[in-house]
């Protein structure tokens, strides 16, 4: 990014056509300046977000919302001001006077420009409103498990959800289902979702009954606790840098539901410890590290451009994976990580390489999305994808919902859902308004597993290097194929140059066969 | 304050008025939302502030300052743009429509705006140049003892402060000097300051000699160390709880130079620890408790608008040094101090009341401004005061500053300064453009004394309440006569209202004589 002060930028391409390209390039260059305010904004956010989670007293939380809301109204003006519409049409009016970065930045702007502009003031509100009102009858319904309570909110978002669709796919040229899509992961589309899918879904029930039947009779040691909270902190601190966290650039902090926030020169994770069970805060850490080491190797020179942002949540929950489950389960890592458990802990042989190995990765189809292993949480994500394109295509009544979610469960994972709190009511996202994002958790698991894949193969000593704990040839290896890429291409079009292929599920499904069956031709 | 959303406020006189002073109310209100909004900006601020002082890694320096620059810009454009202005005008038309507090608001209003938008954008960017510049030079000619390294830089300085002046004094017509002083403490003039500095400086020499002789001979026991961090910071939390500090709307932390800081309803103090000193994290707490007392009983009603803002500095720091100096510093508080410091620390004789009487009032005249005590602190002040009048009126020359100022302290304290580092480089407000600060530390002083005299005259109980700890009276006081008037009346006229005089050197005198000469009569 360049300064805000200077007009001209130093690319060759832009001295070269200053002569005939100068009012384009001036447009270009404005728009990088109110594009820098925005993410100085989005900044701004990022800290006070974070702030509110980890730090703000309870009293303060009435005005953090009035300063969050006037923030976010003051990014929608910037950016949906009939000045920056101006500006997009004169800098697109020549596009070959950009350069290849500035071409996709402006793109991105567009973009950016279109999803904010393209739903009239009445809707987003009537949207927000509907979805707050939501939330808080869906809070009491889960607590009550009483689904027709929640139902005429839900209607509610669903309609407002329909609208935005609607409005957002004629102001791209999309389907409505498309668009929303496309809001979470740019370039995702229902086209590229339901093949992927499909296949994953066919050979599932099957590989689960091997899996279950493979581990019948595998026993593990418990762990022993109590874990003191500082001891895990430290463990944390300790793997984060190992994974490559930047801590002169970023921090480790505590809250209720753990997240990757804050701004772009400081990436704020944060965990939540039980002391007796460090699992959740380890695997924790090194799930919002891989979030951070993406936001962390962003290309340096356009951290503040569109164009310069991770490019969307597929690739984004793809890197927490990455990091968590196809490196950190990996058995050369659990060599790692076993001798520094028993310097955290004590020596116990829960500790023991082998045991590690059976803890993190028992398989057991369960009720509830958030605690399912790596070969069951995709079809908690099947089932709700099927059934969110059913009832936002019209296909399915909501009041059937619950019947369907079951019945899918059955289908899927064998298992009968005995009351709607542990069913159709236990996650927030259709209450919350957030359509179309069930789908990038389980994308993001396949992208991971395809890209680990490519590294091992690019890399042969990845492997013996992550059972001494180092992560620098993969890191490497992922900034230079994925983080310092931005937003400069598609999501397909990054993972085929990363691969050599596209999304494919069948290699998902071999690292799945290769750890939990011991399948090497997997 | 009302809700962003209100056109109309409830308060009668609004409704009385509705239909002839319809047009006058609805520019009020608009007013209202606007600053509402701008003090939303002023929230996210303070919270980023404390932020970067307390929290941010190294590395996010550069962005924070872009980030803060990004909302200051366009805080200072929603004051100073022609609509506000217009509005203004509007609201003015009929000062009748409004209600008393209403009408003070509008009053604030125009005086930010008046303030924000007197000094044209060149000048504010060049004072700004010349001050980051001259900070940087200063930390080098300070370590250096270099004063002429300073002087080019420190010309810059004063010539964009002169500018400032004369330009801020053309809007508000003001002379020059008095416009630099109106940023610090509205209302405040050379003509209310030069009479009592008179009067102070009077009587200072022959009291210092005084308190000296009446030392001469005292001993007390050392402190016994080290004070672990912990336990200095419970004990921390202990007195701010006592002295009545909401922790539901604010927090204690840790930061290089403490500070009071945050939002409306998020007000952040910090302090730092010494393990070989308690003292200095002790009454440092104490003293952001006063500030933070201000800013948490400021009037609920007005929070986000300019009449509910703490009225200047002068006040402000009446309110810290109140709580350390007059409350914290009395033998009743030192009654109620000494358990607790042995509950801290251990048993130790050097807790003993008496002890720590000698301890927090030892006299002696010394270099250095911030590690002053009560007696000689004035001193320091009005020798900044009387060179920084004639330096800005052209009467001395800056390169003649290190002499008046050597001058100053010799005729003043009687001591010698052996060099400019711990001479007039010792204070960053001159070369930050901190011109016209420097008196309101003195005032705030004199003002702490005036009001916790009236204070103890109207309530008989509230020393014997200090000696178990019960500060409600005295804050209860001083929420009533101070906090909860905002910035509805001039600084002069609150204390006028709150004491019966205006301010008045002999009632500090007085408190100077009673404290450290035993003279009852004051």
């Amino acid at each position: 990014m360049h300064p805000p002060g200077l007009i001209f930028c130093s690319h060759p391409v832009c001295y070269d056509r200053l002569g005939i390209g100068k009012r384009f390039m001036q447009a270009y260059h404005t728009l990088e300046r109110r594009f820098a305010r925005i993410s100085r904004l989005d900044g701004a956010l990022g800290i006070l977000g974070w702030d509110k989670e980890t730090t703000m007293p309870p009293g303060a939380a009435a005005e953090r919302g009035e300063q969050i809301a006037t923030l976010s109204v003051i990014r929608h003006e910037l950016l949906c001001d009939a000045g920056t519409d101006a500006l997009l049409h004169e800098a697109e009016a020549d596009p070959g006077a950009l350069g290849p970065w500035q071409a996709a930045n402006l793109r991105e702007m567009r973009r950016a420009h279109l999803h904010a502009t393209a739903v009239p003031a009445d809707l987003v509100e009537a949207a927000s409103r509907a979805a707050t009102a939501c939330e808080v009858a869906w809070r009491q319904a889960r607590a009550d498990s009483d689904f027709p309570a929640l139902l005429p909110h839900l209607e509610q978002v669903l309609a407002t959800q329909r609208a935005i669709g609607a409005a957002k796919g004629d102001a791209l040229g999309l389907s409505p289902y498309d668009a929303l899509l496309d809001q979470y992961d740019p370039g995702l589309r229902q086209s590229v979702i339901d093949p992927v899918f499909a296949s994953l879904r066919d050979g599932l029930p099957a590989l689960l009954a091997e899996v279950v039947a493979h581990q019948a009779g595998l026993t593990s040691l418990p762990m022993p606790g109590p874990f003191p909270v500082d001891a895990q902190r430290r463990l944390g601190e300790r793997l984060m840098q190992a994974v490559g966290f930047d801590r002169s650039r970023g921090r480790l902090d505590v809250s209720t539901h753990p997240f990757c926030g804050g701004a772009n020169a400081d990436v704020r994770i944060t965990t939540r410890y039980d002391e007796a069970d460090f699992s959740g805060a380890l695997m924790g850490v090194l799930h919002e590290t891989g979030h951070a080491l993406y936001e962390q190797n962003r290309p340096a020179d356009w951290l503040s451009q569109p164009v310069g942002q991770a490019r969307g949540m597929t690739l984004h929950e793809s890197q927490s994976l990455l990091i968590e489950m196809q490196a950190c389960r990996s058995d050369a890592f659990l060599r790692f990580l076993a001798p520094l458990l028993r310097c955290a802990f004590g020596d116990h042989p829960a500790f023991a390489v082998a045991n590690l190995r059976a803890h993190y990765r028992r398989v057991r189809p369960g009720l509830i999305r958030v605690d399912a292993d790596e070969v069951t949480y995709p079809a908690h994500v099947l089932v709700r994808y099927e059934i969110e394109r059913s009832l936002f295509a019209g296909n399915l009544s909501l009041r059937d919902l619950p019947g369907a979610f079951n019945d899918g469960m059955r289908a899927l994972l064998g298992i009968d859902v005995p009351d709607d709190r542990r069913g159709c009511l236990q996650d927030i996202h259709w209450p919350a308004g957030l359509w179309g994002y069930f789908p990038t958790y389980t994308l993001g698991a396949m992208t991971a597993a395809q890209l680990f894949r490519s590294a091992c193969d690019a890399l042969p000593d990845l492997e013996d290097g992550l059972s001494r704990g180092d992560f620098a040839p993969l890191v490497g290896w992922l900034a230079e194929n994925v983080h310092r890429r931005g937003s400069a291409t598609s999501t397909a079009e990054l993972l085929a140059d990363a691969t050599g292929t596209p999304l494919n599920a069948s290699i998902y499904q071999a690292h799945l066969r290769r750890r939990y069956l011991g399948d090497a031709a997997g």
